[in-house]
């Protein structure tokens, strides 16, 4: 966990300013659920590997009775949890509120979660989530709404160029089934195809006949690898698509992913499709049920984001199902990006005051360039004023004037700085 | 603990975004800390009587002997807690980053905080602080920065005509040692001292003799209380400061109270100094050791906000005294207060679309709106039109267009609602 010295929050706000700004531009509407949910909410098999990761919250008042029963059951001692996503909060909130919100409802959530992940370069214990979700809607403009949103995000951030390859749930399942994988086998061999791009197709290939994948079909998905093909990915289409797959995709499938991209090419007006179809694009959480994305730009080899369909979740907490479909952009990945941005401030001025000019004098001149719309900084004068300057620069401050006693906002003489 | 659907949290944001921006013009920096600090960090005696209303963290890799054992020791089962307040994590922040901030350092903090209090009306249990402190300067420049950055941020808010209630600790222990109060039982009659609003002059003195202060102080204490005096707080000055008080107030707090007051009334320009000396102002925390204020609103009884002078706290982490002075605003009672506000966005617009429009077509059509710089939401035609453009209104969408197939941008007509 992480502190945040001001030219590092301000750089975040920035950044949180524009996504929020783009997201509402599209439609979508922010809400907040509480950093804390219950327990059992929380421990519901929906989290995936992240629930072994949650804090967990003391429960109040337990006397030492019921501190030596929770010994064997150690789940006794917590009633809630700090929530290591905002997919479960959202999921809890729609059911709640759902009689509140519009039939097709478009939701902004931009968070602090928490997972106990071992301390390493890049990975935090509290990290900002950035999603945006859009539950009601079963139809490819779901998808296309979101990676559309997405996309524009990206380019107001300055990150022009992103993509988003995408892939579909239900596409692999229908792949590993027609190489002869069992049903109960393919959530393992998910999980090393998920490895392709660290392991390559033989290093995937050797690991499933390690983990005694059906050896027939293993067979087949090997050769499947090896056959002859150009990786056009682009252009991102129906023949495209099916050129990726083995023969005889499902045609709704197919068209659904299809539909995803003549939607997002119509609202992008160009001739590009930012799409790349990947029939090997897994992500790792058991929800998903249908379309997967991962956000790609070509200055970091890492995803900037990801999300997916989850048609299944909500219903866990509706008792009948509803469609669903998100997509979460790498706001801690995207900040690091960013590194070194510029204040949006027009005009922040540093005033630096000899140490004997009186205190409403000072006062005065400050509020008067605080009414221009300055920003304004009082800094007592110091030998090495230098220093004291390049400081303020680096803070972020684009000017300076000296002030002396008895000076008024019209004896200032506000000069650059740097 | 709650959840704020769109509208709610919208006004939320605009309220953060007003606040964040004054505090930044007068020259704060905002930084950001983790939620959660060390057990021994929260429970340290600083935090006072919210120290027991702090939720804390269950440690991870608990075995059944050492939760056994946690039976005689529940502090054993924790290691983290959630912050209570922002000035704890603040003076640790300061502590291990000192070497990084300006000499005279004023943050802006704008975070949740959580405590564990029984359920009741506009109690929660996470709630929103927005806090400024000047860590570094003792003289009275800090308040009067202080005051002048949360009146003009209350302006801002559409809240003109704030004010600022304003004491002295110091003040307050002089008078009630010239009182003849002991030392010991001076907190004990601050607390009694403190329900003065609520109990009355009568009341107070009543409970002061049966918690057995002593006699002969109590007597005196009442004699004060119903000397005659026109209660004249206006105009703010040393005259009406010294007329408040027993005679022979200590020179040195009387003109630390003056010069924030001058500075102040500098800062503002106007005749009206916007601060009113209270001498029975006692807030509650046991840090404060000298000013201290509270901000009060016409349309309001209650405080909108406080804050106080706390020079010996960052010294127990730094060991090595440092001056400090805060003020905090209740955003939370301001957010109540602002009910109804309206959205910023110039134009917000639901697109209502046929059932039959391609989706291509209709994301076309959004896309060129929000080039335009429009918010804008699909809609799906229903049966009862007015009832779908009446809730677009309470959403804060303020114009409404209807798409047919085969439509484009320039076919549109934007209409306003309502």
């Amino acid at each position: 966990m992480r502190d945040f010295l001001p030219a590092e929050k301000a750089r975040r706000e920035r950044v949180l300013a524009v996504i929020r700004e783009r997201y509402r531009a599209h439609g979508f509407d922010e809400i907040e659920t509480p950093v804390m949910e219950e327990y059992a909410r929380l421990h519901a098999g929906i989290g995936g590997d992240n629930e072994k990761l949650a804090f967990n919250v003391l429960a109040r008042g337990l006397d030492a009775e019921a501190i030596r029963a929770a010994a064997d059951d150690p789940a006794a001692l917590t009633d809630l949890g700090l929530r290591y996503d905002l997919t479960v909060p959202l999921a809890r909130f729609y059911a709640t509120h759902r009689g509140q919100l519009p039939t097709v409802f478009r939701s902004i959530q931009i968070a602090p979660v928490w997972r106990a992940e071992r301390p390493q370069k890049g990975r935090y214990r509290q990290f900002v989530q950035c999603d945006i979700d859009i539950i009601g809607d079963a139809s490819a403009r779901a998808e296309a709404e979101l990676a559309v949103a997405t996309l524009d995000t990206l380019d107001a951030l300055g990150l022009e160029g992103g993509s988003i390859r995408i892939n579909d749930r239900r596409v692999l399942d229908w792949m590993l089934e027609s190489f002869g994988f069992g049903e109960s086998e393919r959530p393992s061999v998910l999980i090393t195809i998920d490895k392709l791009d660290k392991l390559g197709p033989d290093g995937v290939v050797a690991e499933l006949r390690e983990r005694n994948a059906t050896a027939a079909a293993a067979d087949a998905f090997a050769a499947f690898l090896r056959r002859p093909m150009t990786m056009e990915y682009n252009p991102y289409g129906e023949r495209q698509i099916r050129k990726a797959l083995p023969e005889g995709a499902p045609d709704e499938i197919v068209a659904h992913l299809v539909g995803i991209g003549d939607a997002v090419a119509a609202a992008r007006g160009g001739a590009d499709i930012p799409l790349v179809f990947d029939p090997f694009l897994v992500r790792g959480m058991g929800y998903y049920t249908g379309t997967i994305f991962e956000l790609a730009h070509p200055s970091v080899s890492y995803s900037l984001g990801g999300g997916g369909r989850y048609d299944g979740m909500i219903g866990r907490f509706l008792g009948q199902d509803v469609p669903a479909v998100g997509f979460s952009i790498g706001f801690e990945r995207i900040v690091d990006l960013l590194e070194g941005g510029a204040d949006a401030a027009a005009s922040a001025v540093v005033l630096v005051h000899d140490r004997d000019v009186p205190t409403g004098e000072l006062l005065a001149v400050k509020a008067a360039l605080v009414a221009e719309g300055s920003r304004v900084r009082l800094e007592q004068r110091t030998k090495n004023l230098k220093a004291l300057l390049e400081r303020a620069e680096a803070d972020g401050y684009t000017a300076f004037a000296t002030v002396s006693a008895g000076a008024t906002r019209t004896d200032l003489e506000v000069k650059p700085l740097g």
